[in-house]
């Protein structure tokens, strides 16, 4: 199921920019009985996202409408499923200037929710390093831009499904997040996740965790310069992501890590927030 | 004029991974009396790209063939335009993952020759530095993908016909090249280029001008960590691409330069080059 501007449609123009430079933004939200999932968290990077791109004449009240209305297409046939939202510059010339008139594409695509077995949730993942590296842009760092062959390199060097994740260091060498998750680790009490000024998306589960483990007292410290030995020399790993929640990691290179503690406490709490983030949703 | 996988098409699907990824390439060729100008270097560079990116199952004779057609359609009414080819990893499901069977898509367009006043070939241009920072990333450095936002946000830092192009530093402050173009300069006779292993594109006239320097005998460096002050200290500075050709810098910032007489030389040397491709390639 595809919307291209309101419009049932599964195409686009191949001037779209989009297409021609990576040049735009997307959101994958979990939908959860008819409910776009902390809409107002993923609208709120999106803006953000164009405000950095430059890119102008978003209508928040069109997107909200549309991406409602997509949901209200799923509610009745499946308790789960995922929405992607795409926003492009839209179309225009030749050449990276941007056109002296913009007008934004916007694409809103509906997909079922991909099947992970429930024992990545209870019992972790098994992650890796990836050689794939990610350039630092303070730029384009932070928000979720349609330049992602950083990832896909990062995605193809895994194949079958002995392994979940794969962690990228940047082009220093240090650790600043899963191919499609943040990453988070805890050391004698204290979660530590990598800062993401220079390199890497700001999750919302990320951002979720981080105000959910402030608002518990849990000491949670964003930190630059994460080595790999930093992380393996952890007590507990677990990366996050909208659709996935937070799934620990059990087994990262060669080094085994318990559950611990911490990891399902903020898993219990991500849980209830999503529960109640359902009630506050469906209320009118 | 548009050929989406050999058929006259102006649209793509929405699924296809160079809109959702940018998960492709790119290639910008002139085309001079219907002549694709320097073909075998774009097709190579544009292979190299495929087999970096893992790409596989670009048939070069369909490639070849699709451009030839295209070139035939402009020869009659216009001497010069340009053909941009690109090159997606096709249509694949939500997620980083490449699909189980990738079939790329193939993109021709042709556009009209942009308006440049010949002044900037003989009188030179004027540029910039931009504030926008490229990521160094060995994985992708050199081929011509289609992440191109950095390049995006460096053109959207000036506005106005007063500076024709804008060089661009890496995350470590060092030159790499312009936002559309590769970069050169002189010193003592010496000609110099910013190294690309990390950071930038192997423009197909920067590789013509290497190799006519060198078969000249003309002392030329691929140079690492070209500072600001280097460039801005060097006696002749030039911009190249496939369209412009080599264009003098005779301001950059503050500085003034003369156009001194490697540049022209060079530029003669590319004049006849190019001449005598069109004679080869117009050979049966």
């Amino acid at each position: 199921v595809l919307w291209v501007n309101g419009i049932c449609q599964d195409y686009i123009p191949v001037t779209d920019r989009g297409l021609q430079y990576g040049d735009g933004l997307f959101e994958t939200l979990e939908i959860w009985q008819g409910h776009p999932l902390f809409w107002q968290a993923h609208l709120s990077r999106l803006l953000e996202g164009c405000s950095r791109l430059h890119i102008q004449d978003v209508s928040i009240d069109i997107l909200t409408a549309e991406v409602k209305l997509a949901c209200a297409n799923v509610e009745n046939f499946d308790s789960r499923c995922v929405l992607k939202l795409i926003i492009t510059r839209g179309s225009g010339g030749r050449g990276y200037r941007q056109p002296d008139t913009v007008q934004p594409t916007r694409i809103i695509s509906l997909h079922p929710y991909p099947y992970y077995s429930a024992d990545y949730q209870t019992e972790g993942i098994i992650a890796r390093f990836c050689q794939t590296r990610l350039g630092l842009n303070s730029t384009l760092a932070g928000i979720k831009h349609l330049n992602r062959l950083e990832q896909v390199m990062a995605r193809t060097e895994w194949d079958g499904t002995n392994i979940q994740e794969g962690l990228m260091l940047d082009s220093n060498g240090h650790v600043v997040e899963g191919t499609m998750s943040n990453v988070f680790y805890i050391q004698q009490g204290v979660v530590y996740t990598p800062d993401i000024s220079q390199a890497g998306v700001a999750g919302i589960i990320r951002g979720i965790v981080i105000a959910l483990a402030q608002a518990q007292g849990i000491p949670l410290i964003i930190k630059q310069l994460v080595s790999k030995e930093i992380l393996l020399a952890a007590d507990e790993v677990f990366v996050t992501n909208s659709i996935i929640g937070i799934w620990p990691v059990r087994q990262l290179e060669h080094r085994i890590y318990g559950i611990g503690p911490l990891t399902r406490q903020l898993q219990g709490m991500l849980n209830q927030h999503k529960q109640e983030e359902l009630l506050q949703g469906r209320q009118p």
